[in-house]
């Protein structure tokens, strides 16, 4: 097997070159939640496909069904026989509000010195997910240039609503369920992600469990209108007090337990090795606490704080609402009230089951006088990939040649919906790989990406054409 | 006695001017809780003192010795020997929310069909209290220049900052304890107040008795800023969930009690003749949760709506709020929530001992990770008025000339914390005539009065005006 030093020579040539490019690419706006940005976001496709055309990879965009923002999809497949890793990734951004926390404008990429060393570039969008899928580009890119190919198939899907939705990719995707020709264009071997952080600085890690999401609106009505709490208190159910007795007992306040029946029905338990595994992991309570100031963690009895994270199905009030919220005192009783309240949840929970409970739970426990509607906003379901094949033993010998370290299995308490319907329609394993670190402000002002583990994303990424080449080799010889 | 006829007869022929003033009046947004409108709410001051010396009264502004709004004095004192009644009223108004709910604009008045036959005036500030306290001045007006002189003397304190806690006024008159000049400037046989409903359409009432109020703001905070739900959800407390938690405890779910340690303990208990006045009362329940769109009543077992309304402390959340309220779904923890809660007190409940018992249990009942605070927004006693005296039988008679029906005693859930300190300072009556109806939609959108019921209240006054001066001159006789 070759040792990839040549394709690292390569992108350490190319060092100045590839870091403008991604700065070229995280200056432009694409912020898909807002509407404003429309031109921008599609400038943006527009600039992605420019950037494979040139790497030289066969581009072209594959716009939305749907109205929504076109993605981007290349190829490279002359590596006949060998295995076909689909990159996916984001070309799309968070609104960078607030803005005036920003040290630099959140659109004019800038270098500052690191938090681990060296250099680090902020932006938005540095590591979700334009400098982490970037990555992956300027690796097949180098490595087309120094060997005029490539030892293993490559495609591209890079879509443009990650932040808002993901509708787009995600009916495409279920489509090719039923679509021959657009099933033959995404097939592959394993679909590889990097849009994750790594567990800690210098130590890698492949995720392969991400929670499911039910994301809803409880709404609570009573009376016709907001009426006087003079002439009418005591005398009527009041929905925002109502609505907090109804948010109160979704969980239990002791033990942190959710109370909606049959909700840990279909919680698939933890395994023993997950356990082992995490309890293993570098964790530091008190550091954890004191990130984000708090005395002490909360949640589910019986379980660490990793596992509850992690593993554990959770409810949350996202957002709660009602009645008069401005300055001073205004003594209304509120005709309605509303909360969003969100669900976290692992396998084998099912979100439309989870919903249903919820409504019936919802309507139960609901006082007299008051109606409690429950509208579902978002679903998704939670994934556990199967990492125990070669092509995961692969992406786990790449990671430890480039970061010197053999990668932990962890999960996570996030969701990417479309991780779970690659999954399910292309049953093939999905690899989260991601190379970004847990401080880097993701969502928040001042994201950044280190520079060399932007690079190490770049190398890791050439070592991995070559390593699942050779894995392949070897199982064929 | 003068059948006060006379004055009558001028009302009806100034009919439109004293509407137009009214108007005028009522297009003065002077929403006191909201320092954006502090010029407007100025320019209403301005407004009334201008009306008071066109009037013939002798007027002038007191400025906020605390920097709070001004109120609006005036005086007819040439009636020597004869008694004095003080008029009290506030100009100020509730905020308009929700704007979308109105009709019309709130601050553009209009006459519509009304409910009872007639037309009725909507606009903010219809009923409470500029056009109670409007006809008040109207009926001085009338009678000054139909007869050039007033059988009694008269005095107005018309305030600025009813609708925001009425700190300016409390302390004025409560200074007058022991301020020789401004005791003077106040003393009076009675104070008047019209700032209520009457108990029924066409049934006339006086009110003895009113709640006091305690109206708090509990902030619960958690981590040092809104973190991701994915990531932290269910390893950490969530201050809305513990928001939820902390409020839902405020009252017990089944029985409608106030669980707060000590809540009852000075509750004087409703007297048997009020029970069987408030029993014999026209009451129908059935119309009345029809009237606000509920299927039924609730509060504290044991006692009717009405004693629960009018005599049983309450606590109320009057607005909640926290996280993430706009369209769609964010994934959030929010750093903080906070909710306005507003307990209406009985005598002999001390808001300042209730103050104290909220915080100690807020304290005991917070979650683990959550701090919540209570702050004190407005502080009212609650009050029961003497009125088994000549100048309130001189009222009842004046109010039975106008409407055709005898007075009923009642109490009431709201809180005017003036008429407690004036009661309290002054010791004369303070006698609650109002004339609004209960559904003029007080503090809600389309807030009305009736152009009748309007125009009753300004012959009343003129009537009441005669009554008290022949009372009067009969015990003298």
């Amino acid at each position: 097997m070759t040792d990839t030093q040549d394709v690292f020579a390569a992108i350490e040539e190319r060092r100045a070159a590839i870091l403008s490019e991604l700065f070229d690419y995280l200056r432009i706006p694409s912020i898909s939640t807002d509407p404003d940005y429309g031109a921008e976001v599609r400038r943006c496709a527009q600039f992605v496909l420019q950037k494979m055309k040139d790497s030289g990879l066969d581009a072209r965009i594959i716009d939305s069904e749907r109205g929504g923002h076109p993605m981007v999809y290349a190829e490279w497949l002359e590596a006949e026989g060998a295995p076909t890793l689909l990159f996916y990734g984001h070309y799309d951004v968070q609104p960078p509000d607030p803005l005036e926390e920003w040290r630099n404008p959140p659109f004019e990429p800038t270098l500052e010195d690191g938090l681990h060393g060296g250099q680090q570039i902020v932006a938005r969008g540095a590591t979700d997910d334009k400098g982490q899928s970037y990555a992956h580009l300027a690796a097949v890119a180098a490595t087309l240039a120094e060997r005029g190919a490539l030892p293993v198939n490559v495609k591209f899907l890079i879509e443009g609503e990650e932040e808002s939705g993901g509708e787009t990719i995600e009916d495409y995707v279920r489509a090719a369920a039923s679509d021959r020709a657009r099933k033959a264009l995404l097939e592959c071997d394993a679909v590889v992600v990097s849009d994750s952080s790594m567990y800690a600085p210098g130590q890698p890690s492949l995720l392969y469990g991400l929670k499911g999401l039910l994301y809803t609106e409880i709404k609570v009505t009573g009376p016709n209108r907001d009426l006087h709490s003079g002439t009418f208190g005591g005398a009527v159910t009041n929905p925002l007090n109502a609505l907090s007795q109804i948010v109160a007992q979704l969980r239990d306040a002791e033990t942190g337990m959710v109370q909606i029946p049959g909700f840990y029905d279909d919680v698939r338990p933890l395994e023993a090795w997950e356990r082992e595994g995490f309890a293993a992991l570098p964790f530091n309570e008190q550091a954890y606490c004191d990130a984000i100031g708090i005395s002490e963690t909360f949640g589910e009895q019986g379980y660490t704080t990793l596992e509850r994270s992690w593993a554990r199905p959770t409810c949350d009030v996202n957002g709660i609402w009602g009645g008069y919220q401005g300055a001073g005192a205004k003594t209304v009783i509120a005709a309605a009230g509303g909360a969003k309240v969100s669900m976290r949840l692992v396998p084998d929970q099912d979100p439309a089951k989870i919903a249903a409970a919820l409504q019936a739970y919802v309507d139960e426990i609901a006082p007299v006088g008051a109606t409690a509607e429950v509208t579902v906003l978002s679903e998704a379901d939670p994934v556990l990939v199967d990492v125990e094949v070669p092509l995961a033993e692969a992406a786990l010998d790449a990671m430890e040649d480039i970061w010197g370290k053999r990668p932990v299995k962890i999960r996570e308490g996030g969701s990417i919906p479309i991780v779970t319907t690659f999954a399910q329609v292309l049953d093939v394993p999905v690899l989260l790989l991601g190379f970004g670190l847990s401080d880097d402000r993701l969502h928040s002002p001042n994201e950044k990406l280190d520079v060399d583990y932007f690079f190490g994303g770049v190398r890791f990424t050439a070592r991995l054409l070559d390593r699942v080449a050779s894995a392949h080799a070897a199982g064929l010889s």
